[in-house]
């Protein structure tokens, strides 16, 4: 709870945007483990602001540093603490409009909520730039959870409008692993170009615009996850939801559920080289809160970034006036793309932390 | 995590549906809290099927004994245990069809999970049975937030096709109050004949039928909640996702926000009475993962109930052959009637739990 | 936290003295586990009272039921509750005494802290009967260690003034294991009687004496608990002051320390038959929190019974003022004696539950 | 649980004394808490060594760095991280004994649990330097309670053979509060020589001895914690135990208690203006695990430091031959002086969270 995650593989996320530091502090990571370095600063980089025309421009070198629980690579077992400076800070940005509300945004709940206190520079805790650190942190998961045959596939899905096919229909889905990997998040080849356009319209008419990111996990064993209070959809959706944006999640089929008859989307069992398996997924590989062996699917829908450049209605709080407000400052138009890398993090952490802390059939 | 859930206002679930009894502890309502009996036994008689033809025949008396935790009414603060015998459970029902896996049900992962010790009588622990417990608490938690001025407002919005209008644009939602209060969830009068022919519809194919459930809580402070691992969306979710057959969770205007545009769904903030408040809700109430004093707005979307008359495939774990299985018993076609009043009960319970916990503004 | 112990292996206790009954709820048995009935029985019935002059002649029949998590004397893997009738409940015993403040008892802090609403017939929820649902936790926690090669040997170190050998030079403890299973806990036959007599005068003057219970835990493997708050010595600390009447505990050398040098107390390492042993034992088994092989060894010290028949000075806390109270009722003069039995289940619960939690060596 | 603490002020403590860094992340204060730097930096500098004979040489700046969570002194809400950057780390010290498990330190179950991973030099995760975060942590949660009107008042009560009286005894203990808040623990000046000279003697002679602190809280208010888990007693056990070299704590009049007769220390109630006192303190200010509003009272032991310069038996853990070893590197001879500062801060800590999870009464 708080800014804390996890049971077994427990990361506690500080700092604030504008502050000094951002980082973390991962409990529960094997001792002995040889960090794969590469890996961590490719997926950091992949969540980097600063890197094409869908972004912010805001250059986050996001050059970590670790200063616990480490010696030489290779992790000792005992807390690993990362730490992320803060450069280009450009807090007199944001001081002018301390006392406006912004529309959507923490400012107004964590006003009220610190009475006052809160770092309202860049969105303080609530900042994007927090997710660093979940990143840096499913980096790591997802590196153990690959060494047991688990692979996050996530792909942009859908841009405003705009709609790729699937995962779940890709027939192509084996060839584009590694394709996966190296790139972090999938966009469709197909629909990349529309997406973009989608984005910069967005952009070009000082407005945002949201999506939707999906999510298939693939080599997860039989019997992870419970009922009641340990089930892999609450878990995964408990972690998920502190990603700034993310306002709904679905499992499988999803809210076509409410309009389905039984016998459509129940999913038979049958007997597959030697295995049970079913044939189809509509449940999303989950019964009853557990992993049933076929691929974890989800669904999450990020919200348009709240910051758009437009004149908007809002109250300054010091003064108790209703004025408007023009944020300027550097904003993604979309952060559903830079989000995805996200979910796959938060997914990693949590997958890992729920097997490592049941075990029983890994 | 496991049976368990809640930080102050904490209930731990036991029982299986075939057992000798199911129930919960609940440690930290109040000391001297006089327990509203009737209204918890109202409660309970709107979850318990029978009653109805859109609700399974299984007669259950729910007669509950509370053991411990309360003398004379009034509660002692320390930890309150209630009890629901077990009767009319026809364990031979279940016994013929045990090594067949029931599709889309809990029988294949719980096998699995517990090496094949679970109760596979009647989905044992993963039984909608186990929910009574939660409605048990969740009536405890819903009188004290009531004290607070908090309401929760829950209806089925739609069954298969049918589609009632959303509450949130229900202009005499607040002369509905009331009728919210007798009745614990509500059904649009308009639209009840419809949604009752889906379901008998669907009775008379041998088959069940999805729903959407639609909640509104009014009354909420200021300030509850908070970024990262405490937003009320990720605890709301990781509570409702524990009621059997829930598969997606959504906030606000939640998968519509994927193809919007900042510009439609920002909540511009305005004043109203001395009040900070916004013109819209599209956000459902939350705003960084802390409620903004608007009415908390969500939805989950039930799947349609796993176990219908119809002859399906399955697997026989016994003989790792491949069947086909007729299920018997008595089951409800749509598990989202029934389970709304549950995620009336696991909204209250957490809701209550985090005002507790973090209590500065109440 | 609260009336919870355990991460893995998690008990919630429930219950008053003179309510409807007392029990617990256990998640974390692992299924397919087959109960040991008649060592349960055997372990509660050396808790029970009225078995001898040295306890209080108060009859609990103790005979528990098992309403959930089992099915056939084999555990399933759910929530196993266990609950127990209260019977022969004298509260009129009671109430007389009710607003008169029982000295060095939770009376008044009870009071204080539920606001007048504690159940105070009997001790409530502070009373030693809660102590049955310990003992019922932690035979079964005992047994699957026995399967571990892990066994507690638990003995009457000292009654008031007498003090028999410490089991760490007791030369024949190999030869005493079976008689501690038997017995549960053990009392020096040579000084048995002495024991016995010590209580005797002590209920005589009407008064009661204090006691101290020595542990050993032998076959623990090593690497077993951690550093800062993960240390065995924290954890079964924070267990065994669950046990009323508790007031200190001390490992290995205990309180001798702090007139030591270092050269006399350093355990030097040594290798016996291919193992790393130490060649003394005055860290009772603990290196830095963690197991290291050797016996774990410590003493808990229980004050005397606070319930004494001579007349005490005290505060009606309804009139406010000051008053003289004689405790009738039925009381041991000893409490260390039945509390060894306690020491002993809650060691195994906190052990297997670490054991279990951490799991690398095991 | 593991390297944190807490429940509402939790506190993650992470680092190796030749790591990079040492430090914490702190949930819970308050926002708006104007942190008292000068105070922080007053009790880092009492636990810092290298200020007089009687500590090690080593020089520890203990500059803090405070990353996240505070903007101009003042809190957030949000957490807070410190770090303090590790120098003057000779590691050469400890890579000849690399292999040679030092007597009664964690090397060898730090080696067995990590599986060799563990960072050995200078006790890595283990080392009192970490305590240095505990400092930090607890001199905040001290100025959070003297703003409550509650004082920790620690003194060296023993070391090796010589023994102060008892806090509770003096006489002149309010006109010493403020010497206690200067200096942060006491030392009786009638017996600082005495001590001083036992630490000396011990250090002459290559070894090492153990001692005994004392803690008194004033101020506490009546109806702070709990029965079973919830304990005062439990919950700063739990605590006080995570300091190294820490092996037994005892309440009120501890282990002569088990001497004792009932009617010699049971604590009378009575009435002084106004308020229910007790006339005696046997029990230190606890019934029923919860504060009565006396001082809370109890003893911890430090064993003797087990670094000592004396040639000592045992393994390489690489060979497995029994070898012989001589500790050089710099090491307080008497861990109870410096552990006694570090006792105060865990107090605080332990005391303000309890305080603040429960809050009822404050």
């Amino acid at each position: 709870m708080g800014s804390q995650i996890g049971k077994t593989f427990k990361t506690t996320v500080f700092g604030e945007s504008h502050g000094t530091a951002v980082g973390c502090v991962i409990e529960g990571i094997p001792a002995g483990t040889v960090l794969d370095m590469a890996h961590i600063k490719k997926r950091m980089s992949q969540r980097r602001p600063g890197q094409g025309t869908h972004s912010t421009p805001r250059q986050e070198k996001d050059s970590f540093e670790i200063v616990s629980g480490l010696v030489e690579d290779v992790t000792t077992g005992t807390p690993l603490t990362m730490l992320i400076r803060n450069h280009d800070t450009r807090s007199k940005d944001y001081s002018r409009t301390k006392d406006l509300m912004r529309p959507s945004h923490a400012d107004f709940t964590g006003h009220v909520k610190w009475d006052g206190n809160n770092d309202y520079r860049g969105g303080g805790h609530f900042s994007a730039r927090l997710t660093a650190a979940l990143v840096f942190s499913g980096a790591i998961a997802e590196q153990l959870l690959k060494a047991m045959g688990i692979d996050i596939l996530t792909q942009i899905e859908s841009i405003g409008s705009q709609t790729a096919e699937s995962l779940v229909i890709r027939p192509e889905l084996e060839s584009l692993r590694m394709a996966f990997d190296e790139k972090g998040i999938w966009i469709s080849s197909e629909h990349e170009a529309s997406f973009l356009e989608e984005v910069e319209q967005a952009r070009s008419e000082l407005d945002s615009v949201g999506g939707v990111v999906e999510t298939i996990v693939t080599g997860m064993p039989v019997g992870i996850g419970g009922p009641m209070f340990d089930t892999i959809e609450g878990r995964l959706s408990y972690g998920l939801f502190g990603i700034p944006a993310v306002k709904g999640i679905s499992f499988g089929d999803g809210f076509a559920f409410g309009a389905a008859r039984g016998s459509e989307v129940n999913d038979a069992f049958g007997i597959k080289e030697g295995q049970i398996v079913t044939e189809t997924n509509h449940n999303g590989g989950i019964n009853g809160g557990i992993s049933n062996g076929m691929p974890i699917h989800f669904r999450c829908v990020f919200k348009p970034t709240p910051s758009i450049a437009r004149e908007q209605k809002t109250v300054n709080i010091k003064t108790m006036t209703e004025e408007t407000l023009q944020i300027e400052g550097r904003h993604d138009p979309c952060v559903a793309i830079r989000g995805a890398i996200v979910v796959k993090a938060v997914t990693a952490m949590t997958l890992y932390d729920l097997i490592r802390t049941e075990a029983p059939h890994v």
